[in-house]
């Protein structure tokens, strides 16, 4: 079990790009949805699309948590945390990875939203007291990431949270995703910063008709000291 | 005149950079500081530092300001905005650049503070209704900005701003700076997300002993549609 990694909201865009390139990297993934059926459709158009050995699943986002130690949250914004606090119990104890972005888009662009909390993964936070809770993977493009043929390699996924551990199992579960590991940027409330920054992304990719991604220059990688 | 850029607070770290980088580019530069005699210790040590031809002075903020169409608060962050409102009518009509990060420190590192009208930037517009308001250069390490060995034309310089024309202005002027033009990330309010994001550079930095910069992956500026 603790090499599986289930993704929440495993059909919507980012969820699939995230599920696809971690089973492709030999994780274990369970791709979770709100029902069942639609989580298993999925899973066997990735393991067909992967090829033999491809350990993926589908389920319903209640028991992929369950089944796995390390749980994606790739579900839209929901500031009512309906959903989530029905799961708060399966996820005690595991490690909840918040990749959700509470942005809105108006005649002037996409914007980052108001979050009581400061931000969408300190929401998450509160309502999973009992998880270790970090927050990552906002920046990439969900169509990069469902195009296995596109390097990633040049992108950086930066990874905050409150438990140093949390932070260092998940940034090397970024190498799983993109080729290279992740950073890690400190305290969960940089989620405050991390969230938003993506209606930046998505405003250059209209100016310059591509699909961005963030990078930090000069960070040198064997020199962390978490 | 049109050639001259001023930086207000160009005595501090992140001013000195901007103007130094500037100056050796070949720009004119005013380096504005609360004294004339401050301003012009700078420019003289950068003189001295670039050597023949360089065009630099100093001045007091208020003459700096007068002096160049183009001029860059490199001031710290005054939720008052006491400074800036003795400058509104000099500043009338010209391009005024925000490279102003309002960041706050505590035991658990860089956080970006609440600003009531949303960033820095939107600030300084509000004070400044006669100018034309961007905001870039917020992620340039200061130190690597004084050190002209120090190649810095794999970082990117995020600009944002409610005038197209202003912002083209802007994305060209930090290719005097870095040796890249600047990216074009859309309204001013994109300030909410560049200002605080210096937080996460910092607490990297830190994390990582380096000085990190920021870069997007993926953007070709030939396909720039402003």
């Amino acid at each position: 079990m603790s090499d599986t990694v289930a993704v929440l909201g495993g059909t919507g865009a980012l969820g699939r790009g995230l599920a696809l390139r971690l089973a492709r990297a030999g994780r274990a993934v369970v791709v979770g949805s709100r029902t069942a059926q639609r989580g298993e459709e999925v899973a066997a158009e990735f393991r067909a699309a992967i090829g033999p050995g491809t350990r993926i699943d589908g389920a319903r986002n209640e028991e992929a948590a369950a089944a796995a130690e390390i749980v994606l949250l790739a579900t839209p914004w929901e500031p009512s945390g309906e959903a989530l606090t029905g799961l708060a119990s399966t996820l005690a104890g595991r490690l909840v990875v918040s990749c959700i972005n509470p942005l809105g888009f108006d005649a002037r662009g996409p914007f980052g939203l108001d979050v009581p909390e400061g931000s969408a993964a300190e929401h998450v936070a509160g309502l999973l007291a009992g998880s270790r809770v970090t927050a990552a993977f906002h920046h990439l493009s969900a169509p990069s990431l469902a195009d296995l043929d596109k390097d990633l390699s040049d992108e950086d996924v930066l990874v905050c949270g409150d438990d140093p551990d949390a932070r260092a199992e998940v940034v090397r579960l970024a190498e799983a995703v993109t080729g290279r590991p992740g950073i890690d940027v400190g305290p969960l409330r940089q989620a405050r910063q991390l969230e938003p920054f993506t209606a930046v992304l998505i405003a250059v990719n209209k100016r310059y008709r591509t699909r961005s991604g963030l990078a930090l220059a000069h960070v040198d990688r064997g020199a962390w000291r978490p």
